[in-house]
């Protein structure tokens, strides 16, 4: 029953002085900080798609890649995590061990990144896992990093390494807010998004807003060792996962070319590694550079969400 | 596809001067007002429990719904709505048209209570529809109603007409935004809680809440005709529909027994009835007198989210 987990978990939740009114009411209200703006991103993972429920996905997982796909959004625009609230629908057999396993993931990670869980929302249904979260941040006036941002010469900067998360980081995700607040303190970001569907789709989508295109560095691309293991099993090339896996949730930033290089020599405090991938253009789409020195297109690619009419 | 929706849907969202950042980048950006608190609620519905598609579901009824009740959380708040977002899990058939349906439901009641849409997440599966919308409002530091705020003494309000909704009001709700914002301008309300699961139900609830119990006067419970209309098909009373039926999202409301006699002889603006129903009591749970006069136990009743463990 939906009040026997509410009886569980409430008095889990911890007190967060961000909260005037917790979880259990209507509605929560919350301290919102003096001066900045509020970041707001919902993410939807459901059953089969996001999740496959078995030895490889424990129930916390779930919770875990719910909240942390959230704060990869929050990251990307340069804001600092808040509050969350989550909604799940429940199978109406286990619903109940893996309403709390959830909540124990999601409250985890809630901990790590200061995240106060505000409220939720609770069903059950004949159909299978569905799981929404909904992030609140807070940034600075004008601060934040949209993705409509870059200006032709700007470089392109990664965080981590990309390809094969499939192989069970995309249910580890691990969300880059810290890096991101270490780099909006000092460096002048154009532009930045996460990468959820595939480098060179989230890359092209960037470009797009920004109404630029971009010169790729394919032999600077960071290929995650899952892309090569991935490679060995389906004989892709790990590059090729790389660029078009979806789930990394690295960010791609571009900012000056100067800042980009004092911000590559810096101490950077983080074991996550920074890498330049490439240069914003005047141009339209993704290029790279053949072996003769001439610019050819790339093709984006990455996953997409298909419904037919 | 979802890109072809967005496509469809980004130009038809009207700009809205709370956002720094709309739709359509990694998250939105809000500007909230200044020396409010934020109040947060996130609601999900699906297919098969909180509506059934069909000739009597249009599309557009679920984003109506889905807003609806959020909204219904803030009113409960006495909260001012201000923004929301909306994911989806689309089936992967018909899934462009429900995403264009719901976009439309949700738009329409977003403008007649002044709400920005601020984003949103479009997923496909092999599923059936799920929709979670979460709504931002505000509300000044230490004037929100609480359900915890009941004291012995005070009357209980009760907004509109409860019982029979499943005949269709359960898709048409009419969240009491207005109503509250109102009441709130000028009257001390102690509690609040919005009747989503049924009255006797959310009323146990509330006093739960505040340590307190209730004594219902039966005869002032404002019956609809649709209570009356299920009782004629169903052979249950009318009475038991209105006090055990879910999705009325009215308000129930706890004031000084004064105040709330000023209220029910004010102008008030409002098409929607304003009932007292009752007295907060030092007792537990709820109770109404017997025909002798004497008090008897009555057994709250009303919607169970059901899962097992």
């Amino acid at each position: 029953m939906e009040q026997d987990f509410l009886d569980w978990l409430l008095p889990r939740l911890p007190n967060d002085p961000r909260l005037e009114v917790g979880p259990g009411d209507d509605a929560a209200v919350l301290r919102p900080p003096a001066g900045r703006r509020t970041v707001v991103s919902v993410d939807m993972l459901s059953e089969g798609v996001d999740f496959r429920l078995g030895p490889e996905c424990h129930p916390r997982q779930i919770g875990h890649k719910g909240l942390a796909v959230g704060l990869s959004d929050l990251a990307a625009m340069g804001a600092r995590p808040e509050a969350a609230v989550v909604a799940v629908c429940l199978p109406r057999v286990g619903g109940g061990a893996l309403a709390r396993d959830i909540a124990a993931g999601v409250a985890a990670l809630a901990a790590t990144f200061d995240v106060a869980i505000a409220g939720g929302d609770t069903n059950a249904w004949d159909g299978a896992l569905v799981v929404s979260v909904t992030v609140l941040g807070s940034v600075e006036p004008g601060h934040c990093w949209r993705r409509d941002g870059a200006r032709p010469g700007d470089a392109i900067i990664a965080t981590g390494r990309f390809g094969g998360s499939i192989l069970g980081r995309h249910l580890d995700v691990q969300p880059r807010c810290r890096e991101a607040a270490w780099i909006a303190a000092r460096y002048p970001v154009h532009a930045a998004i996460d990468v959820s569907d595939g480098l060179s789709l989230d890359l092209a989508r960037m470009m797009k807003a920004s109404g630029t295109g971009a010169l790729l560095d394919l032999a600077a691309v960071p290929i995650h060792p899952d892309a090569a293991r991935l490679s060995l099993a389906d004989g892709l090339g790990a590059l090729d996962h790389a660029l078009a896996d979806g789930e990394d949730f690295e960010l791609l930033l571009t900012l000056p070319s100067a800042a980009a290089a004092e911000l590559l020599a810096a101490r950077w405090p983080f074991p996550v590694a920074l890498t330049r991938i490439g240069t914003v253009t005047a141009g339209q789409g993704l290029s790279t550079r053949a072996a003769d020195g001439s610019e050819v297109p790339l093709a984006p690619r990455g996953f997409i969400h298909a419904f037919a009419d």
